[in-house]
């Protein structure tokens, strides 16, 4: 089989591979569809995401949807032939913080294609049986690859637990803020204004958002704030300025949701501004139990991720792909290698 | 102006009555369309709905639009000509139960064409301004006249703090069952069971509803858990039968909310079947400020509640829309008075 | 070792047994001391609990506590001679309530002493070592030994939800309901009502409640609801009467906390005084994740379960102490085994 | 009456002014005891604090208690020599915030003895009826003066949401971290971990907590992780330093309420640390609906607030005890004007 290994900062290589074997408890996983997300072009790019360094030769990759090509011993409730998305987290499902609910925030989590698991982009995968998860035949290989990002869109909502009718703003209309805002769309809010310095990206968010913003042009959260009273503000650009929106615009006892990845170590916040109106600040920690849920939420057609995907790479060009991402070039939102 | 006028246990009379006039805070409102509801149809046929009786002459009618016709002295944010929808609940705003939020469940709370005070079967009517609740032009009178029906299905949502792909069970497809379908589709859930012993709202509610029980035919709890694991059960029939199925289909820690208003004075509960999976069960109230939200839910078209008006009847013909709601004849859903 | 083993129903023999060995991941506990519990003697005297049926032989007891006196392969942070109590619920740990933090509630949990799961009314014990909760040792074993209705009682608090000064009922004055009134006073409650038909009982109560009632003489809602506005009720006798008063007497936008469990299948409500007011009931279930809390507690001088103790009897008296609880004989609150 | 007032950055002086005359709705006062606060303090001294600038003369003071000496007309519920505690916050009662439940949080609120409200550092004082809140026999004036602070440290409680047991870390051990370790105490924590960079404060903090280290000496977020995990933390002292170790203490999923108010205008966060565990973050607005639980609780016992009273002043000497707060002498924590 064919396996993308990055054997260097900024070098990846297509390298022929023996196709694994599944253990017990395992499937082998052919792979359809990977999505390239931000934080494997961090490691492609730098070899590092803060403190966590790939050792090489790595393999990339925790967006996959794909086939079950083969089963180890004693797995029940899969069978070849199964269409399945990839749960990425790994938590220790053992300690007081997985046990009480959040694995998502299990202190000794793994995740695949983060070092040190290797990830998907490769042609077959070897991956716990427990952690493949069926989607159902209207759900296509790409819309699966989508679903990681949408999970953590859904996680979003359920933290910020709106009330029906709420409106919000969704500070970032790169992925994650637009899956935030579909998520948002599904969860019936009444009006959505978004944010980004990107034209294209704000060209694409006028599909989810009733107003669209560059924050670079104007003081966003007072042209919010004049806009609508703003129940909950999602920050999804990982960008001080974007904090600052999205604390500023929410009204008295509002929220803002923190989903975005600061490429800094420390944020500010204007404290006595979000003090006087009791903020609650939540910090959003990938996903937590809305995997299902987001695939029920496909399946059904409430949510329709796939609509994100704006390139296509073969496996031989995920490289390509990842500098597109990189660049923002092209009107790219989500990149995806389809095998 | 003419006044549908209640004189007697089901009797209803067409009275010519001067229009009132609008005193300091108050406006008067030409009256476009009213909803018909259930505890009209109760009041005339029986004088009473427990231990509140009608004195007559009454005017019944709490689910109305229209358009403000004059303004009395002192009132700002409102202009002749403004269409609105009238919210029916009269809290005193004083008690500790208004003043933390709760007015829907005010001690002192009265209600618009619920006795003693008299409501909105008539052409003109004299309101609280401040009770006047602007509607946009992309809402017509009678998507309007639903808006206290919706607001309900609203409320009943915000109670359920739903998480995003949940799946639900309605038990009851009459207009309270649909609204609360329209409310949960808007929320995002991934499946809904619906159940009714009436044929043609089991095929209304086939427009919402993923699977649609016959709960005289089929132990319905039964079938719906074999359907899908139910995370929250809402009761809108107001029936012993549904609230056990509401009650026993939903999972462990799930939630049941009681929407529906039973006929009688005491339900039963399965109490060992419900600890073992530590239910919690909402007993709703009316809504609480969900009739904004769900005016701008109907503006941005999250919900469409106008889908349920299946009759319509002039002023003079009330009486008639009354028994044809009371008799559920003519596959009718929601009757609306038209003026 | 002596062993207390049911062999019919009302029948206790002590029997001499090999001591166990225990397994990998095992430990073997020298028993020093457990609580007698109303579901003992169901179990004693009918041999069964609704559907629940004792195959003779049998050992009840399932509030303990004890010494570790030898361990099983593989065993790490326990030692021999550690002061422990034992976590009697058996979740599987694998299903979506247990994954999701709700393990009370999962459908195939088993419980220590209830069938099929022998208990441990005996001298030693083998059990799980990751379910023997190490003690402090400022926490006696007879204290210990309340920890499973302390937890019951310390859950239903986590359950309510209690905002700071609340003013509660507690409508039983038994075990349970006295260790719901120690758990309320440490959770800030300003005021608790008490309800209890049996005065030894009542007189008990005195020392954590503000009023205490007898349910027989007085309309104890409406006596209840005169001398303080409650903010949540908790229902700690398993009778209709005690649920009437516990969701009769509670504010608007109240709750109501059903924590005792009847003796029939099927409890009523009066729905609408309980819908006007809004109420929401929460069935609750045994405990959850309260079993190392109340040890803290325990261990921080806030709550002292070991109060509730009024009887003592060695291993060899054990049916005496079931037909002392069962009578309610000699003003009895929690009977123990003390070896 | 005498009266201190302010006369300029700085100065107080004591000036002799006719006893006021309540207005219909109003009471006159004749106050007792009035605490000293740390805002009163900064008015005093800088003559503002932000943006609220003081127009002299002015009257600071808002911790007072008194009985009742006069009533304007049309007041009920209150008669001339009943002992109260007067409610500083003022909010405007009709708008969404205050409709909503969170009064505390109104755009428009006004406060007792901030810029523009005169407060209550004088003999007599006119106030609205229905701000006097009754406060029974067995709670002193100098108890009931302490009102407003413990109000704040059991609504950081209320925000908190704690589940019973909890281990917590409160960051600064003056007033409000004092008045917070109180509220936390009769919520069932089982452990507080304090902090102050003073000698003195530590010393008295021993009374509540469990470990106390001085932030200076040591990595207080470490040496407390060490100690204990930390459910909840609460920062009290309104410093980039106990910010940081407040929200760096708590566990995954854990809460951090900022109660303290910082005298810089932005605070920062180490954002992928608070990420990881997915923190919620809850910024404090003094109090809401506390006022009256927190009277109850000190009738009941519950707290004693009182205890944090080290210094008492005449009138004529309060800018004595403004003083001795500013500079944190003679192990003062809460000095207290006692007319």
């Amino acid at each position: 089989m064919r396996s993308a290994v990055q054997t260097g900062v900024g070098r990846i290589e297509i390298i022929e591979r023996p196709v694994p074997q599944p253990g017990p408890g395992e499937a082998l996983v052919r792979l359809r569809a990977i999505g390239i997300c931000g934080s494997d072009v961090h490691y492609y790019i730098d070899g590092r995401i803060g403190d966590a360094v790939v050792q090489f030769p790595f393999v990339l990759g925790h967006e996959p949807s794909g086939e079950v090509a083969a089963l180890g011993a004693g797995v029940t409730g899969l069978a070849v032939g199964d269409r399945v998305a990839l749960e990425p987290a790994l938590p220790c499902g053992q300690c007081e913080t997985c046990r009480t609910g959040h694995p998502n925030c299990c202190p000794s989590v793994k995740f695949l294609g983060t070092p040190p698991v290797n990830g998907t982009f490769e042609e077959y995968h070897v991956y716990a049986a427990r952690q493949c998860v069926k989607i159902p035949d209207n759900v296509t290989f790409e819309a699966a690859a989508t679903l990681e990002p949408m999970a953590v869109g859904v996680h979003a909502m359920n933290l910020a637990q709106l009330r029906m009718g709420d409106r919000i703003a969704i500070m970032g209309c790169g992925p994650i803020g637009i899956v935030t805002a579909m998520a948002a769309r599904a969860a019936g809010v009444s009006f959505i204004a978004m944010t980004d310095p990107v034209p294209s990206r704000r060209e694409y968010a006028k599909r989810y958002a009733d107003l669209v913003l560059d924050p670079r042009a104007v003081t966003a959260h007072e042209e919010i704030k004049r806009a609508a009273t703003i129940d909950v503000a999602f920050e999804a650009a990982g960008d001080q300025g974007a904090i600052d929106d999205a604390t500023l615009c929410v009204r008295p006892a509002g929220k803002a949701v923190i989903v975005g990845i600061p490429a800094v170590d420390q944020i500010s916040l204007w404290v006595h501004l979000l003090r006087r109106k009791e903020l609650t600040i939540i910090m959003a920690r990938r996903s937590n139990f809305t995997l299902e849920p987001a695939i029920r939420m496909m399946a059904a057609g409430v949510i329709k991720p796939e609509e994100i995907v704006t390139h296509r790479f073969p496996l031989e060009r995920v490289a390509e792909g990842m500098d597109l991402v990189h660049d923002i070039r092209d009107g790219v939102l989500k990149a995806m290698v389809v095998i």
